[in-house]
């Protein structure tokens, strides 16, 4: 029934999806995209509307506008409250998409396009199994809806925004579609989130750019510098060298060390996938539990000198760097955001200047597999896919989850139907359209279950 | 005399000087600047010909185009070949200049644009002096010039022209104005020149971006792992680690070091001028060793993953450097060159890939300080400075000026008129006036004392 419901109305399904991929709704780079912010959220308000919302509203914030939409049946029901986000990441480096990243292109029955996943495709499938269960007189509970257009950027207007607003976000559970699954024919819920803490870093040398030839040897190069100052924050086992970085960390517990090893897992495979000879990362750990449960150092972006065509014998006054760490539960992102900042500033050489500034950041999460709506998700799952799904902790943040349980008291169920390679962040994102349609059977039986209890 | 004279065409050799620096000749960007060239070439071939050369070409060679020229007295005079060129280095980054890089502007006795200096500025100065020479009927020896348009590539064409044509460019000593003195007020001749080797690496992790949060820890990254090799080639002490890299580097004579300690040196003011607090550099040598004598590595850019605004959460899928090396006497640039194309192949963990190749390269140099011509120029520089030029050896890097002297079998004298101050290579590049017209002085008193010998 609820496939026929699909079949039905695929072609208009797909382009209401297309509509808002079509709106290149970047966080990250204000000047170029601040117009399309509103334009997407206004977008998401008619979709909402269209699906059977009886208010909405788009809500300022001192960043981007949260859209916030409802349907209250019963107020004594229980109320489910969905997150997702309308802004994207951006599409850069453009030349490496196969196609356009705003004009969404279906090839080999996957959607190719920024956003197509992450996270306009998966919240588009919360929106639309609303619409069923709306269309089709089945809605016992009360759903609020709430998008905002600053994830990608660390949601730094969300928090202010639950406090502000914490009747109005009142609920018992809320619901994500922002994660991914083992694999297509694997469904997994996530049960664990990495926090993350995020910095940039500008090494200065000398006044100006020099000459390389005249001071080469005699005045300290920043890119050397901040190379050295990088490298020396991972051991040579995988570690994290800053004092004090672990303190906090929890050591994978047995039992979940044993779950992990029930989960189907082809290392092959995933070099083959990646291209890679050989993983690296922290000795003692397994991948599932490098990404799921232990903290990580990358470098997100670098760059310094001349980095045009041919060769400038140089050396430039500065260097930079953004960093970031996936933090794991207990470790408070702005203790390690701090941590960092003061071992950088101690560390540094005084043939340079360090400055480093904390760009955002967000905790750790882990969701309880014993309570109801995990359960009513689970089932979901289990019927629109025909298989139980395992429960996962995995690496990525949203870091407002924790956020949600400090200041709106719930937990949230993370029914997320993306994969690894979807390539969300990443050139050439995109999305099976068989998980789109999968995902509104499953969100549709999540509801309809979450009933039942 | 040459005083009233330069007084008298001032305004006019102004003008010719801009008239070059105002063609954009950017070898580094063949796509953007190829025509330039050609253009750069015309304009000087016209200005010998007015400067009364008797015979001008401009010459093809594999890459950009070579000036000659000539003015033969006698056939059994001696012959001065005055070398130089008329390709500059990239202007970028263009914002941190305060006038536009290739629009010269005359400010607080200066003249501010890429090339005012290197090497326009300086050829110009030995264009106008054979200018004062030929007007005034006092040139008893032959002089070629020959302006090449790659030199800040690396002279890629220079010595297959210098092979192809030794007969036209047999002379007895080559003159070249591409160096600088140690102050306006201290005049000196370089009498060594470093050598180079300059490659680009490029490291590839996974096939694509990842997202850091799925991926973070478990999958090598490519940018901290360029940073590690690049971090591991310079040791506490300042030292190069390569292995075998300082095989062929010749110690500090006692002699020199002797006098080294003859010029004079203010650390302090050296470091305010750069604005740093403290100098880096090989332990158990001082600053003017540093940069004349010894070798060193510096790393002239970098790049790889986000670099835009705000944060972007990614493990690149590449990073890329441009490395560089300044050698010293008896350093071969292409065994260097090899040598640490292997070493970053066997040190490269095997969770990248690493690629690296050699983009040019050249060898040091030393002149005598007891040829004639070297005292002839010692003389030029007395009479239009009032005080003798001291001997020193200087950290840039002319290649061609050990390949002259491989195919020529001719030694060369730099009468180099910059200043460290001058900002070549930067933003901001500059020529005092002053320099220009003693320059012009002391290079016509140069051929006159030549003739005396």
């Amino acid at each position: 029934m609820i496939q026929e419901y699909i079949n039905e109305n695929k072609e208009r399904m797909l382009e209401e999806l297309f509509s808002l991929i079509r709106i290149p709704s970047v966080s990250a780079q204000p000047d170029k995209h601040r117009p399309d912010m509103m334009r997407c959220a206004q977008r998401w308000q008619e979709l909402l509307t269209a699906a059977g919302v009886d208010r909405t509203e788009i809500m300022p914030t001192a960043g981007n506008p949260i859209v916030y939409a409802e349907k209250m049946v019963n107020p004594s029901a229980k109320t489910i409250l969905v997150y997702g986000h309308y802004d994207v990441m951006p599409a850069e480096p453009f030349e490496l998409w196969k196609s356009q990243p705003f004009e969404p292109e279906v090839r080999d029955g996957h959607i190719w396009a920024r956003g197509a996943d992450d996270d306009k495709g998966q919240s588009f499938i919360q929106a639309k199994a609303f619409e069923y269960i709306v269309k089709h007189d089945l809605l016992r509970h009360n759903v609020k809806f709430i998008l905002e257009g600053e994830e990608e950027i660390g949601s730094p207007s969300l928090s202010a925004f639950c406090e502000e607003h914490k009747d109005l976000l009142k609920c018992d559970v809320i619901l994500v579609s922002d994660t991914s699954m083992l694999a297509a024919d694997l469904p997994s819920l996530t049960t664990g989130l990495r926090g993350l803490a995020y910095w940039q870093i500008e090494v200065t040398g000398p006044n100006h750019d020099l000459h390389s030839g005249h001071f080469g040897g005699a005045v300290a190069n920043p890119i050397n510098v901040l190379c050295k100052l990088i490298a020396d924050v991972t051991g040579k086992d995988g570690k994290i060298t800053i004092p004090g970085f672990y303190d906090n960390v929890e050591e994978v517990p047995e039992n979940e060390r044993r779950m992990v090893e029930q989960i189907p897992f082809d290392e092959e495979k995933y070099k083959q996938s990646l291209g890679i000879d050989e993983l690296f990362g922290e000795e003692g750990y397994n991948t599932i539990e490098r990404n799921g449960f232990r903290p990580c150092f990358d470098v997100c972006g670098i760059w310094g000198g001349y980095t045009g065509e041919g060769s400038k014998t140089v050396i430039p006054s500065k260097a930079y760097a953004k960093l970031s760490c996936r933090l794991v539960p207990h470790q408070n992102h702005n203790e390690i955001g701090q941590l960092v900042v003061d071992y950088f500033k101690r560390v540094a050489p005084k043939t340079v200047k360090v400055d480093i500034q904390s760009l955002h950041g967000g905790e750790g999460y882990v969701c309880p597999i014993d309570m109801p709506a995990y359960k009513a998700a689970e089932r979901g799952f289990e019927k629109a896919f025909g298989r139980r799904p395992l429960p996962v902790r995995r690496g990525g943040s949203i870091p407002i989850i924790s956020t949600f349980e400090r200041i709106l008291g719930v937990k949230t169920v993370l029914m997320g139907f993306g994969l690894e390679s979807n390539a969300i962040h990443s050139p050439n994102e995109n999305m099976p359209l068989k998980l789109i349609w999968k995902g509104i059977d499953a969100v549709v039986n999540f509801h309809l279950e979450y009933d039942k209890d």
